[in-house]
């Protein structure tokens, strides 16, 4: 299968889905990681073109682990809206990864950017696998029904997974994924005072907890016509 | 009264809300019908802007059916946003149906251009009757309060209605209405495998056995400030 | 058309739903109130016999301002359970009126009585009108399927009406048939340190403000197989 | 695996979920069919007794037909309440089922015992693998944990599937199966009017054309603590 | 503290927290009033060019009787959107207050004015403190963590409070506050037909009685990433 | 203040509450500990009997720690029921505790003691002051209002906090309150393969996290008829 994750930031993804991913990967199936913004904003201090070129070598690098391709179309940071110029870009992901399924932000998560990201995989949708839609670069891919996936929100806050894939022989290698995205390890302890690691062990162990395993990462299904599940395609 | 259905594609409203609309023709309320979009993208093969061509000689036709007015703006399908221009044209609708009670899609359907049609209405209500509002072509309508209808979900998925209407009697003017559409029963069979003569008859049954009649079509109102209903307004 | 009010206390109905009780006797219909408990525990010094005296007066009283039928099954107030005792109680209830329409507490009102009775009419609906079920004193009812719709919370809280009765001309009424209910008003004031004459306008108010008139009552109705409405019930 | 169905009433199961219960027999899986009551107030001629000796065999015809094993505790119809002694006889079923996967009513469908009975098995979960539980007949059965799996509401009403099974190849076996139940067909469509086979049809392909295939049951999963799922155990 | 109210209308933010707000200035904290829109709407006569001038005297009225500042952008009424071009304006109001705690309108209000102004300031939250957004004229404010809370919704549809402010003591200065706003208490009564002064004083004292006080408002908080209370802020 | 936590076994109250129950404690309020339960089903081997003598022991000992009154109403575990004689107990617990606070089992936590604990509590809350309820053997307490506090469920499954206490200073000592229930700890590790130690560290870091504190416990408030909250009662 085709496996795609697409996230706000660089590495929300890693944070949010990684261990999943690597499952897929492991199992064979191909797993693209698009990162819909640059992260350009992701520091005080280091100017948002030198940031974007940053933690574009740092989500080459965690993608690089699993051997996923990395989709990266250098949306500004801070700056994603629902609007034409934006959906265009997202069909255009979507066409490019031919996904059967899609990882993405809770539409309920807590920054605008993973909201409208969330929305537009929701709109671009309907559109990847259409013949005449305007301002598209890629040929459509296919109109079959792929899944969307909304990933837990950071904390958990608002969000009550459906589903739960048991990441316990993942973790370490989701760890060393993140790990790569130094800028931000550093930035946020300094500046919001938070340690993503911990906070990703102290979130995976919490969902292993009510999944009966060791670490796990919880998910919500989008229900949608002719979308109903008869199988489980989670790893 | 004035009824208007806002539907996002050219066959949704007789998808959804065809059954009631019948009613309120037969009894002589004064019936509109407005297709948001030309539904261009309606086939895989036919051009864009022959395919609107024959979408708007097929709603024409299904209105022709119980004496409603066509409202056409002529919107690229696949490509409703909710921003300055589309509202403009959804408060134009509205100024020129001057409506009691409106049925649209609800919030939460499948279809990006369902959602958005939705928000639309919902945008465009509080300016219809308003005079000094820029960018539009009509003269403002009445300010009083209509009541607006979510119809039902495609496969009443994430629905649950709140008010049903008996649609017993104009089941089978629903489906020469929908037979209308041609090109899309076609499509729909070819390319996503579905019936929609069969799939409309199958949830109005299933709404009907909900409602204690042959056929149904369910709806949900909009709750709203002095909106609160101490009448039917549905047939 | 046969109505039933059920209720947990003797001033209940009055309290939550009498302005549409009033209505629907004034358009001829037979309107019974059924107290479910004695109320004898509404004082905190008049032993709970001669309080029940004192209320069973009272809510007759109230009940003769519209002619209605009083039922006073003189359950023991602040000591009702969802069990078979009771629910024998409430089945002869259902079928001494048999109803068309049930008025009867929401399921997440503030006080144990008001949730238990609302319960057991849930529970009750489906033996009015079988004829074997043991324990009763009535012979079955109709079969027929009555609505049930529950009244609004006291205050409003977590109650979100979705249907709404006009009740500004028989608002001066309903406050009449409370005030029979005097024992209740002292009370509450001295106890509770509640004009609960106010409260009532308050709220009617509220809802009012809401439907778009002077004074309403809100209710939700109970969405059930086979119950679904293709019409409106209420006045 | 041990696959339980517990329903309040003997055609229950037939309706909700037989169509998943064949595709496990058919995989191998054990199968045990309890229907919690007897089903006497089937009918408004025929005497409980008699009735509850008619649908016994009904049931058992039912279960023949897959190779499933009857529970019959042969609790009075409309007489469930969730007390101490119809939760000794639900755990005793609980223990001779020793079951991996529970299916039962969701706790909001339209009937008291379906609503008990649901309420029953979630308060027995806890102690059918427990040592010194007083008031029961048999010993403990596993202490692991099983998945609960709430059907679908009767009509569907207030239920949204999260997960569905095939039952395109099972559905004619399913009709079979309610057959069995003649005493019923004809009392529904004597008494409520109603087709059953018609009903569990619409409400099968309603189902289907939700989840992509001809016919569907729908279910939803009791989340709880240890339970997160992380494979699919549904067929 | 910095107390930043963000209303769509110059008059909102006087119906639905004014009371609060009045709390917070007396105990000296510092109040912004932000009124996105100007208003230039809300009058079927007068221009709005000049309704504009009109409404923000009013505005500085009512924000001078608390000695609150005023930040008025001058949007153009009814014509909110969830643009680029908004989402700058709405950075810069929260840049200028730079708030310990923000008061927004419900996501689900009856207006699309309202729900956009409590989209954008959602949106915004994130940029206010960021160094590198594009098109702001304001310099950054604190990164630190503010609390948003929702206002009540007008006449509390779909709005269920979940903290209370007592404003029995400030309700006739906010009743002073919204008398600023002569135009619209004319308008709202001509066009209308609602008296605004009622409505606040019933919705308070509705509030008021689930509060156990005279006059209360309501809120819900916005929970996010650790932005968890672990104390009060609301006065 | 009095602050009283009723919870259905005896080490329920350290797992789910006891951080805040020090915080109390350390504040000066008089703290009370009810078990509802004796736990005597807590071990495979262990005789009730024994069982319960042990756990009353274990839970003496921990409210010791902190100066808490334990209440040992001795209710066989896993034999909660809603009924008459159990709602007359905790009635009494009630008014033994006179409580200004009171902490509880969420209504849809995992296990059917915590849930008709919670209902227990709810229902005997309108009659702790009342003077003539049947078959208690205390006295009534104050008739005001207390605030019942919901406790988060075990693996936050299904429960969302809304209010939060950093029990960041208190950890240790809610750790070895636990430790104090060795029995459990032993019995969870060798039957349920669970370290209830981690598992309290896991879930107060995870909501630590997101209110952004070290640790934290989470809570929701019951809103009820004048007991909405104008100040924050938590510590």
């Amino acid at each position: 299968m085709n496996i795609l994750s697409v996230a706000a930031h660089p590495d929300d993804t890693e944070i949010l889905c990684a261990g999943t991913l690597i499952r897929y990967a492991r199992e064979g199936h191909r797993v693209t990681i698009a990162a819909f913004t640059n992260g350009s904003m992701g520091d005080l201090v280091i100017k948002p073109e030198e940031m974007g070129a940053i933690r574009k070598k740092e989500a080459q690098a965690a993608a690089d682990l699993i051997g996923a391709k990395l989709i990266w179309p250098a949306v500004a940071d801070e700056q994603v809206f629902p609007d034409q110029q934006h959906r265009a870009i997202m069909v255009d992901i979507l066409r490019e990864a031919d996904p059967d399924i899609i990882f993405t932000h809770s539409p309920n998560d807590y920054h605008p950017d993973h909201r409208y990201v969330s929305q537009l995989v929701f709109d671009a949708y309907s559109q990847k696998g259409l013949p005449f839609i305007p301002h598209q670069s890629l040929p459509p891919c296919r109109l079959d029904n792929a899944q969307i996936y909304y990933m837990d929100n950071v904390c958990g806050i608002r969000f009550m997974p459906s589903e739960y894939v048991d990441i316990s022989d993942t973790f370490e290698l989701k760890k060393q994924m993140l790990c790569c995205h130094k800028s931000q390890l550093k930035d946020m302890k300094d500046e919001a005072n938070t340690d993503v690691l911990e906070l990703i062990e102290t979130q995976a162990r919490f969902r292993g907890l009510a999944a009966g395993c060791k670490y796990a990462e919880g998910f919500n299904r989008l229900e949608a016509y002719q979308r109903g599940l008869t199988k489980r395609v989670l790893p």
